[in-house]
């Protein structure tokens, strides 16, 4: 794993979040992009060389809106950047951990991601991500 | 803020985590440390350029015993490093961020540290850190 890629912040009003994370940064988020698949709108801040990713939900039936449900507004997920997350599914599986999805799948920001079962993990959302080259 | 300095996870047993993040990251982690003034006893993994802290409370009335009792095991605050600690404080205090600390105080692996209270961070306990250089 190289870095942490983004860590993933569910917030109710992307709006709202966004100005109070401008004035954290002292800088405006850089992107938004909706991933209907998921059911959510992001929006991305640059902190050195990693990201933050603001996440709300666009529909009731999105994990954002069922985690904010749950727990309230809150770090969501940390994301790794890996080189290989194919061979990095198959590694973490024989070591044990819980894979969400065997075939990595097309996330935000030109990823393919894959997400660890919190049950596995101490109860972190651990997703893994590579940027899809073309 | 230059960059995500480290994530904080809060865990029961620091052994068995140490093991268990051994196995994700596919190496062992390079230090433990004990802060006994927030009654912790904390171990960090490197990932690129950042860093990942589990936490482990020495005594009930830790920070992270209350963490743990109320939330359950896992992440408990993100570090941004920042390199002048009390502009900051004075710069986000103006934002109207409520700091949790006036004056940055020692914490774990050479830092001054200091928190936001997240109720001004939408959920997220923010840590800003300094390298004390001698």
């Amino acid at each position: 794993m190289n870095k942490i890629e983004h860590i993933g912040i569910a917030v109710k009003n992307l709006k709202d979040s966004n100005e109070l994370f401008s004035k954290l940064f002292g800088e405006p988020h850089y992107k938004v992009e909706e991933v209907k698949s998921e059911g959510v709108k992001t929006s991305f801040f640059k902190v050195g060389n990693n990201k933050i990713e603001l996440l709300e939900a666009t529909k009731k039936s999105s994990p954002i809106a069922k985690f904010i449900d749950k727990k309230g507004e809150g770090i969501h997920h940390i994301a790794f950047d890996v080189d290989d997350i194919k061979a990095e599914i198959k590694r973490l599986k024989k070591e044990g951990f819980k894979v969400l999805n065997d075939t990595p799948k097309k996330g935000a920001d030109n990823k393919l991601v894959v997400f660890l079962h919190p049950k596995s993990t101490n109860g972190v959302l651990i997703e893994l991500c590579q940027e899809i080259k073309e």
